[in-house]
This record gives C-alpha cells, sequence and structure tokens, in this order.
C-alpha cells in the first residue's frame, strides 16, 4: 500500500469498477482531495475555539457581513460565508431526492455541486479526457463541448450525428462505437441544445442497449441541462441516467450533469450538479477525485445561489411555479412553430428544450448577418446549414412578425 | 496570416510583449474566446427580436425569475439571467478603478471576474504552467497552490522562503531567480497566509528590483486575497501590482489575482478578478485566451453575487462599513498577540492579514489532533513546525482563554 493519497484512491477504484479506472486520465489518475485547510476546519465544526478559516465571523461561527452587502442579501446573507466544500449538504441531498425520484435507483454518488453545467463537463474532461481520447458529440451540438474537451484538454472530439432521416440515429452511433480500440467519452443531451429533440421511449430503449454493448470502457456523460423541458407526451419524459445505471452494462461510467440553471430557471445562478452513476467505493472515489479538482479549479461554489436554489426547492409553490414557467415555455414553443408552419417554414422536429434548428439554403453564418441586419437575432450552426431559434426568450406574440422576418430575408437570399 | 484564432493571437502576443508569449503554455497556446453563442447573443443586444440565448426571459430581455427564487433574491433578481462573459461590466469599471486608485497606471487590462481568487489563479496556471514549469511559492503558504499548479497542471512547484532571519527573504528569491533556464511562475502574497507578513516599504522595493533581474520570462501572479488588511502602518499599506507594472521590467508579465472574496467579506460569493499587468495589443490577446479558459471551465461567474459585489462597491456607506470590520479584525489580531505574549509563546512576524503562525516543538499535526480534544480547532503547518491560527474568526474575549488552553497542552507535551 502506498501513501500517496491518488495511488490508494486509483487501488481502490480499480478494485471496485475496474472500468472507471480504465477511464481516468492522467490527471484523473493524479487527482484527490486534498487534506488541507477545509478539511481541517470541518473537524473543528464543533469545537468551542475555532480559529481554522480565513473568514470574518461573528466570533461563534455565524456571519457577519458587511451591512451594504446584507441590504442586498437580505435571507441569503449567510451566504457571505464560505459555503461547504462539495455544496450545501441540504442541497445535495435534495437533489438527490430529485435524481432518485425520476427513476434513478440508490445506487448512485452524492451530487457534487458545480459552478452551472459547464463546470460538471469540465470536471468530467479534467477525470476522463487526455489529449487524443476519443469524444463522441452530438452532432449537431452545443458548441462548447469542443471548447471544453479539444480545446482545453486536447481530446479528440467528433460529431455523431443526432437524427437519421428524422429519428434517432441509433445505428450510427452503434456502429461508431464498434470501432472504438481505446477508452472514450460519449456526451449526450436531450432535449438536445440546439434540436429540441427528445428520443420516444422506444428509442431511448434501444439507445441504452446500443451503448451497453461498447467493446472499450465508456464514460456517458447526460447533459440533462434541459431535464422535464419535454412538451410532447409521447417523448421519454424522464433523463436517460437511470436506465443507464441499471442497464449500461460493466463498462460505462454513466456521469449525470445538470443544475438549477435551466430546471429552476436560475441561469445567472451558477447551480450545477455532478452526479456519479455508481455506488459504494467507486463513488466514493470518485466524488474525492472531482472534489479535488473542484477545489483547484474554483475552491468551493457560489453560497448565495446555492442557498437560493434550496429556497426555491423547499418552497411548497416551487413546484406549481415551476410547471407555470414550463408551460409558459411550451406555448411560445407552440407559436413558434405555428408562425413556422404558416410560412411553409421546416424546422427539424423538436419535442422539448428552449430551441428548434431550422436548415436554411447557403451560408447560415450569412444570413445571421443579414437578419441581425433586420432586427432579428439567431445563433448559426453553418456545420449543420441551419439556424438556432431560441423561443424561450421569445414573447410568443413575437414568433408571427419574426418569422415573417425571416421568411423574407429567406426569400430575398434565394437564387 | 493563419485563419486559425489561436495562432492569430499568439502571433499579435509574440508582436507586442515576447515574454508574455515565451510564458505561454501549451494550454495558454491553444486558448481563445470562441465566437459562439453568447458572443452571437451579444452581437443581438440591441435587436427587435432576439432569439439568441437559451435562457427564459419576459420576452424582451428582462429577468422572469421563479417566483419562489425571487422571494429570497429580492433586489438581485435580475441575477437569475446569465451574467456577461467575462463579468458585468460596471462591476469590472468599479475594480479597475480601485486598482488604479491604488496606484497602478492606467497601462493594465480590464479585471476579469473569476469564481474566486482559486479561478484566477487556475487560470493563470492554465495560461502559464505546463508539466514541468517552474513554480516559485511561497513557504510557508496557501497548500492549495501545490494542488492547483502541481496536482492540476504538473508544475514543479517549489517552496521559496518568505522570511530569513524575520526579515523577507529578498537574496533568496534573487538567488532561485538567477538560476531559472526557462520561462517560470513567481507567487507573491503579501499580507501573507499563513503568515501575515507585510513587508516594510523599503524590502519591497528591493523586492521588485529583485525580480526585476529575473534572466528569464516570469508570470508574477501577484495574490491579493489579503489586500487592504494591514495593521502595522510601518509597513507597506498598498498591492506590489503597480510597482511591478512600473518596474518590472521586459521579462516580468505582472498579473493581479485578488476578489471581494475578503475584501468585501464575501467569502461565499466567489467574487474574484483576474488583471493582467500590462495594456493595449498584450492585454487584448490575454484577456481573450482567459476568457476562453474561463468559458470552458464555469461558463460565466455567478450573477447575484456579482450584483451583490457591485451594490456594496457603490452604496455610499460601503467604505466605512468596510473600515470598521476591518477594525474589527485588526483588535482581534491585537488580542491574540497580547494573550500569546501573556503566556510567552512567540509568533513569527505579522502585520496583517487575517493570521498569525506560530511555530511549536515537535509534530504540529500531533498537536493540532490534541488541540481538537481541547475543543480548540487550528490549522497544522507541519513543514514549518508551526500552527496557523486565524483571528479574523476568533471573538477577541476567546483569544485569552483559547492561548491559554494552547499553552497548557503545548506543556502536557513538553518532554
Amino acid at each position: 500500500m502506498t501513501s500517496d493519497p491518488a495511488d490508494r484512491l486509483n487501488t481502490r477504484l480499480e478494485a471496485a469498477h475496474p472500468a472507471a479506472a480504465a477511464l481516468l486520465s492522467g490527471l484523473g489518475r493524479r487527482a484527490f482531495y486534498p487534506r488541507g485547510v477545509p478539511a481541517q476546519a470541518a473537524e473543528a465544526a464543533g469545537c468551542r475555539f475555532n480559529a481554522t478559516i480565513g473568514q470574518l465571523t461573528d466570533g461563534h461561527g455565524g456571519a457577519l457581513p458587511l451591512p451594504a452587502m446584507a441590504r442586498v442579501l437580505g435571507p441569503l446573507s449567510r451566504g457571505v460565508l464560505y459555503g461547504r466544500q462539495g455544496g450545501e449538504l441540504a442541497l445535495r441531498a435534495a437533489w438527490r431526492a430529485r435524481i432518485c425520484a425520476e427513476g434513478a435507483p440508490e445506487a448512485v454518488g452524492q451530487p457534487l455541486v458545480t459552478v452551472g453545467i459547464t463546470h460538471g463537463l469540465a470536471l468530467a474532461a479534467d477525470l476522463f479526457a487526455d489529449a487524443g481520447t476519443p469524444v463522441l458529440a452530438p452532432a449537431p451540438g452545443w458548441g462548447n463541448y469542443r471548447h471544453i474537451f479539444g480545446m482545453r484538454r486536447g481530446a479528440a472530439v467528433e460529431g455523431v450525428p443526432v437524427l437519421a432521416g428524422g429519428a434517432l440515429a441509433v445505428d450510427a452511433l452503434a456502429a461508431r462505437l464498434a470501432c472504438l480500440d481505446r477508452p472514450a467519452v460519449l456526451i449526450l443531451n436531450f432535449p438536445s441544445n440546439p434540436l429540441g429533440y427528445v428520443p420516444s421511449p422506444d428509442e431511448a430503449a434501444r439507445l441504452v442497449a446500443a451503448v451497453a454493448q461498447t467493446p472499450v470502457p465508456l464514460a456517458v456523460l447526460l447533459d440533462d441541462a434541459y431535464a422535464h423541458m419535454v412538451w410532447d407526451e409521447s417523448r421519454q419524459a424522464t433523463s436517460l441516467f437511470g436506465a443507464f445505471v441499471r442497464h449500461g452494462g460493466p463498462r460505462v461510467l454513466p456521469v449525470k450533469l445538470d443544475g438549477a440553471t435551466k430546471e429552476l430557471f436560475f441561469f445567472g445562478g451558477r447551480v450545477g450538479f455532478f452526479t456519479v452513476g455508481v455506488g459504494g467505493e467507486a463513488a466514493e472515489v470518485l466524488e474525492d477525485k472531482a472534489m479535488g479538482l473542484l477545489r483547484a479549479t474554483v475552491s468551493s461554489c457560489p453560497h448565495p445561489s446555492q442557498l437560493a436554489a434550496l429556497a426555491a426547492l423547499e418552497d411548497p409553490s416551487g413546484p406549481a411555479e415551476v410547471e407555470a414557467l414550463r408551460s409558459l415555455i411550451r406555448a411560445r414553443g407552440e407559436a413558434l412553430r405555428a408562425a413556422l408552419r404558416a410560412h411553409g417554414l421546416q424546422p427539424l422536429p423538436f419535442h422539448g428544450g428552449f430551441f428548434c434548428l431550422l436548415p436554411v439554403p447557403g451560408d447560415a453564418e450569412a444570413l445571421r448577418r443579414r437578419l441581425l441586419g433586420r432586427g432579428v437575432g439567431v445563433v448559426s450552426h453553418p456545420e449543420a446549414g441551419a439556424i438556432r431559434l431560441a423561443y424561450a426568450s421569445l414573447d410568443a406574440a413575437d414568433a408571427a412578425p419574426m418569422v415573417a422576418l425571416i421568411a423574407e430575408v429567406l426569400r430575398e437570399a434565394a437564387p
């Protein structure tokens, strides 16, 4: 037995979950949570005299906020003190209960609080992606995947089509997985950004079964940013995390990245969660490593934001209020769908999330710039020959006039 | 001219500031801010129809918070929307004004908002530290430096003594710098954690002059976490950032890492700043790269926290309130100093910050554990044969009974 804390963790993981151990990057192997100031402060929590941590308190562990800060923070003023490493316990427990209520088994980890979902993905990139590691990302997909895994970690990010003939491209993914010859990362994102695509329950089951056939250890990162934003009852209503935990097989390590960002409409709060789909020893080791990386990137996550998210989760009116805002987004989506139809414009199939993707002829980026000149802001996906329309931020009454302008610019641009 | 955005930045930096270009790590060379969704959303800011960004708004760009969230966020409710990439402009401008008011010349960058000071250090580590890069860190020093630069980036972190014979160890640092044969990183931290040491103005001037003699490009990271917490008027009252910008010479790239964390007693808020001590092209390139890395680690920084920090900075009562809390910490430090003196215990010289360091005979970690059993929480620095006492979190009235217990345990432990 070595005395190096990282080596000890690696040895435990190799015994508990060989595929997870094989998935670790060089940095993932080096990572551990250091027994430094926060760990020593936690040990001193019950002490009569606590002179451990470098923060101002009332002298007895309570907050002593700057009055100017307390005037704006109000009920969140306790958040001027450092949040707990790994996140507030009550928040982590409440989020875990949500995940399990959605069908995940009890054998999953304790969610770690991250600075939004990007930070959860970045921790996963640190843990599992080395230079050259294959990272299969949805195409079309969120541009930041390439930045987080490719630019930052040097991994070999490649797009895997989400759709084939208007349906989930399960066979294309299965074929790509079958060719893998080294541990790899697969990113899944439903409801999809930018497509808004949500698989049918049958497609979802076939996807999980296909991924379980992976010939190599595979970290399956479930980017569940838009969880619960499903507008079509015939589609898969819940995250695939539980299905991967139950049916992913021994080579798959599921990791769920989600957050209050969209689920509680708290975009600026930066409260995300990183949850491993394994229990016991493997979960303990992976969480220790992820906490070590978190300590070395941001030290701790915003405390006022965590308290606000917890308050919203504990508020008895919360669920009905969330449902009301979801209905508003759904209605905005329907208004956009109707306006597109009225102009004979055909988006790719969308059933949830905040967006739809409209294929356009010619150069999508040039079209975006022309639209800017007409007072219409959209996002271009030149690689998909399409523009993304974010209906979540668009008044339903604006859908028709906006689409009329888009149709006009498309006509002008036509040869 | 290449079309790769990172290559273009590197070419510009080589022309504008060759030492800064030589300091870039492999990741630093690859880094750039991508023209993705946030950049396209910024371009659409004035549009009548803005369907760019994936967040819920009132349909006209305003916030539409979950009512449960608004009930606790109150005046910060606008913060449910994504904060601006790079940080709120007004906050960045206000912080820059503080830095310049403290003597930095105008030729410094625009502070980038980070998730606390750790995140600023982590961005600097990404930009400047490769596997094997020499990183000179203060000894004794904050343990997380080793974690951020060593564990995470694989750099060769080595301790350089802060003190020699009770004074700043300028000669030891100069001797170590003279031996460098490749671009390197130097971390400076005053008031020091864990020492509380603050140089005299003369020591500070000699330090800057010695560092300017560096034979290699040197990134000088000024960890100014405890800025303005100086309790002894004979000591250097302000950051060394301005002096390094003016007198660091062509091989030195000063970078200031500071934040609301301690300066506004907003420990849990996670509002830090990353400011480069160069202007013009070099600042633009380095900020683009740092923003690219920020986008790939956390995407954006907590918006409610930024609004709270800005409110505190703009509050006319703020400065007097900050001074009152500083006086409280200073009084706590004096109470601890008096209690130690009464028991014949001699800490290392301390003039500011939140701590002092008490050398102890034998095993400092074993002593820490014994103290825990007596209801006294301290942090051990076994490498320095000392324990750190955080007086900022200790009621002044508790100093005497706590030190009495420490003295008792030390007597018991004596052979």
